[in-house]
């Protein structure tokens, strides 16, 4: 079993180390910016040192996972020194696999198609890694890395991974910002959130029992043009950003279902 | 228990009637314009007889409910027939108590907080009904109905009960519609949608456990004008109608977090 260090401590990294730990493959270092983060996670490990430096050279771990934001990939990259056999690992959607070709001879990607709070626990036997590697035997390991967290395995090219964490940002990052504008609209007139809340699962369970675009129900898949504006009309006086994203949800649903503009 | 007839025979039909039977009012007549559709519903009752009118004056029931498309009440409303004693109700979030004054001494609304179609069995144990009425036993009478259906009973004026609405609006209609678009990126790059699962899973029990201001997560939250303007791009490029949505929530997004324009 390859021994890892992990690059970053934050959210993925405080879920995805201490669980490929459990899997068998003991983690050797944890580094992070901050000596203190690095220490937060090392103690949820055996026998990881944490680490603010990003010189690996006498380390003893093969692969190293790069849990980091993807906008500090580009700082982080260039100041890594690693050993010779190293696997160099990032775990990002949008960043595409030859980002780390430069850095690394052996390189790939597993990329959890979940999102992480250091507060929740993740259940990671029910999410889905995508793997994606520069040779046979890196795509081998990393196969036998993410099955040891997951039965659900896939190997995506970059392009397919861009395109499901396009799909992913639709559907966790815009749907909990709907919720939040839900919330606030409840908030605002004091009404309690739990009104919503058997509504919010029942949109979820049905979308995915009957699909969709079948599920879709509301003013606008009715085409009840003057509830829309009557809607959109308050909105804009009350919560005018608000009113913005009414209409162009409003607009995209009109034009599938009816063919017709707001 | 007073007898109920029930106007309309949809989807929210569909589920109270057999409901309200179950919990001891009898449905004597379901009003359908098609009298096809009336008797599927009334095959769903003990005694009750389909009919496409609307003269009721010869009805034995008391309660007269209203379960019609918004947009369907301004042509239904005038051809009512109603006995002497009658109680008239409607179950829409959108529409004002006081529509039904011109029809009826006394009125109401029972709106209950959830999506409903045919296919889809619904625990109506969970989910929360509004009441608003004409008068205190109008009142009494329709939270003793509600009772009988769930535990989750609220009283809401009209102006809550359309704001609630609004909040369902955002909550189920929109982000629906959010899944849909989620599902027809990973469709066109023959990805399969359960890739996406246990993150819409977790998304929504993320958000009620700790709140959707504090669990977004993605690009805009983090502020990555990079991937934003990218992943835009790119859909742009691919999805046209997709890359407004795009635009315009990830604008709020960052508005909210970062006070800034995308």
């Amino acid at each position: 079993m390859p021994h890892l260090a992990v690059i970053g401590a934050g959210n993925v990294a405080w879920h995805l180390a201490p669980a490929l730990e459990t899997a068998g493959h003991p983690v050797t270092e944890v580094y992070s910016r901050s000596l203190n983060t690095a220490d937060l996670l090392a103690r949820r490990l055996y026998q990881a040192a944490p680490t603010q430096h990003l010189d690996f050279r006498q380390s003893p771990a093969q692969v190293f996972l790069l849990c980091l934001a993807d906008d500090a990939y580009p700082a982080v990259l260039p100041q890594l020194r690693l050993p010779p056999g190293a696997i160099l690992v990032h775990t990002s959607g949008p960043l595409p696999t030859q980002l780390l070709a430069p850095y690394c001879p052996q390189f790939g990607v597993l990329y959890p198609v979940q999102t992480f709070s250091k507060a929740r626990a993740v259940n990671l036997a029910q999410v889905p890694f995508c793997i994606d590697a520069s040779d046979a035997p890196t795509e081998q390991l990393l196969v036998a890395l993410a099955s040891g967290l997951s039965q659900q395995v896939y190997a995506l090219d970059s392009t397919e991974r861009q395109r499901l964490h396009l799909a992913a940002v639709f559907a966790n990052n815009f749907t909990n910002y709907l919720l939040h504008a839900a919330d606030q609209l409840l908030a605002a007139g004091q009404l309690p959130p739990t009104l919503l809340q058997a509504l919010v699962a029942e949109t979820v369970a049905k979308a995915q029992a009957l699909g969709p675009a079948a599920a879709q129900t509301g003013p606008a898949r009715r085409g009840d043009t003057e509830v829309l504006a009557k809607q959109e009309a308050w909105l804009q006086a009350h919560y005018p950003s608000l009113a913005g994203v009414y209409r162009t949800l409003s607009a995209e649903i009109l034009k599938f279902y009816h063919q017709k503009p707001i």
